[in-house]
């Protein structure tokens, strides 16, 4: 093994049951069967809690409420129209002051598709996505440090006491969402300038590498993820700095820190999935310290791109009805 | 992105399709409700195909066929009992010639669970374990150099011409099957040691780097399949030499002709999911040359650990009938 694994990591059982709280939704939503599936164009989408259906059983014009589905209006016929009647409801909604989620309102939207490579059948504030159970994309950077006494370090940040969700608690280094416009590789530049002023010289050493796929719920809303993850690996005399006021502050962790940050209450939990991740690819939590090692690296890539295609036998018409009746 | 990123990386959709093709079960065997489930002390460890199950019949003291799952006779109590009765069955399939991958008999075991963390509950030869969809483990290294000029380079071998399995075919630097006895890192290094004489010096750079998980059928059999995966930096001057007869030849690639290698009918399908993952990680494979990125990097690690769990809804008793009946 290299030299770097620490040798007295804390009990490995405890990043399985990290995992299992980063799933919440996908290891136990769909047993429940409590949610609807949301239908745009003739295709699942999402996934709409009862709570929200009742709510938007009001919006007749734009919601045909069945028993198994929510379905998007039909007649309207593209992205555009879709995305403004989608906005007047949740602008409406959010002036009810309905769902503690919509007071996050970010005027930045996401794009709303089955698939990734999908093209997006209409657009949605951020801050509503979790209430239809659309997938997020979003992009993070992982800050480290060869250190030639301490090995491997990381660069964390904590969130400003201020934002809307997670304040406080203990990050990534760079993590943004991508919204409407703007591609992977952008979103990672732009992230990384306006969070931590990582500079185009330091920003060439960028590696992509891979992805991670969760679901998570929380009392505010469903959050299937799936977040493109970049290495970062950064000088020793190099120190992140915020330029957006989104970040409380900054700290350099070694390995073994790292692991016990990410196991306490004051990490993000959506965020631990990319830090576990890095540190499975960088030989910290391995076969040999970690028994459940292959459900471990399933749990960080659970099969969100087929989650709603497969989970309909059914296919439904785009009036909504199931083909099959 | 790093400076060692290919330009002219082929057509990325092929790996798309090259996942399909190493998931041939994962994405087709389901749906086609063709297989039984393996039962084994009243969970399930394996799925049998029709062919199996009639040959299985055959053997009512050791086998019940039921409509819906062939179950291992409950009266044997333990490990040993079980994979004696199993062992004296195969040898007669065997011996009659009935299926081809026996032909391939190993006397090297497997063992036999639903996940790789649970205690085993019997052991078969390794040669029979496609017959029942029982999970196979393995190690793979990733040899790989960091060279002046031509950037990352990979290690591959091409199989023995006289192997029973894809003869002459390319492959992983070094891989083989967790046996009997053998942990994850112990194996790593026989393999090591045994196909590419890596020595203990270089051994000590061998970096744990995650598993990637997929379940791939052929005329043979079911292949549910989970790799343990190390890279190994390798020094410029090393060129691996193989000890035991099972590799015609090494030779070190370009990244660019690694992926080109990889999508020729030449290179062992069941092994592309390592150099994919790898390549993934290495920041070759990008979201910016493969638009259906979030879904390979899915595909690369699907859930084997929870597919016999999570496909019964139905818990099956010891006398294997379903505990609803």
């Amino acid at each position: 093994m290299n030299n770097n694994t620490p040798t007295n990591i804390p009990t490995m059982s405890k990043f399985l049951k990290l995992a299992h709280k980063f799933n919440s939704f996908y290891l136990n939503g769909p047993k429940r069967k409590e949610c609807c599936a949301f239908i745009v164009d003739g295709v699942q989408v999402g996934l709409v809690r009862a709570a929200v259906i009742s709510e938007l059983s009001r919006y007749p014009n734009v919601f045909i409420v069945n028993p198994n589905s929510v379905i998007l209006n039909p007649a309207f016929r593209d992205y555009e129209e879709r995305s403004a009647h989608i906005d007047s409801v949740l602008r409406d909604m959010k002036d009810k002051q309905l769902f503690v989620t919509l007071k996050g309102w970010r005027d930045e939207c996401y794009e709303v598709r089955t698939m990734f490579a999908d093209q997006p059948l209409l657009k949605m504030d951020r801050s509503a996505t979790c209430l239809f159970g659309i997938c997020n994309y979003g992009v993070d950077i992982n800050g480290y440090v060869n250190h030639p006494s301490k090995g491997l370090c990381i660069w964390l940040q904590q969130r400003s006491l201020t934002k809307q969700t997670w304040p406080g608690k203990w990050d990534n280094m760079v993590a943004g969402g991508l919204s409407v416009g703007n591609s992977v590789i952008k979103t990672a530049h732009k992230e990384g300038e306006e969070e931590a002023s990582l500079t185009g010289d330091l920003l060439k050493n960028l590696k992509s590498a891979g992805t991670v796929s969760f679901f998570y719920e929380s009392e505010r809303g469903l959050f299937p993820d799936t977040e493109f993850v970049f290495d970062l690996e950064l000088p020793l005399d190099f120190t992140p700095c915020n330029q957006d006021n989104e970040v409380e502050k900054f700290e350099l962790l070694t390995a073994n820190e790292t692991v016990n940050r990410i196991l306490t209450p004051d990490f993000k939990t959506t965020s631990c999935p990319v830090i576990v991740d890095f540190l499975i690819r960088h030989g910290i939590i391995t076969p040999e310290n970690e028994p459940r090692f292959p459900e471990l690296v399933e749990l960080l890539h659970v099969p969100l791109q087929s989650f709603y295609t497969n989970r309909n036998d059914e296919k439904y018409s785009k009036n909504g009805l199931p083909d099959t009746l």
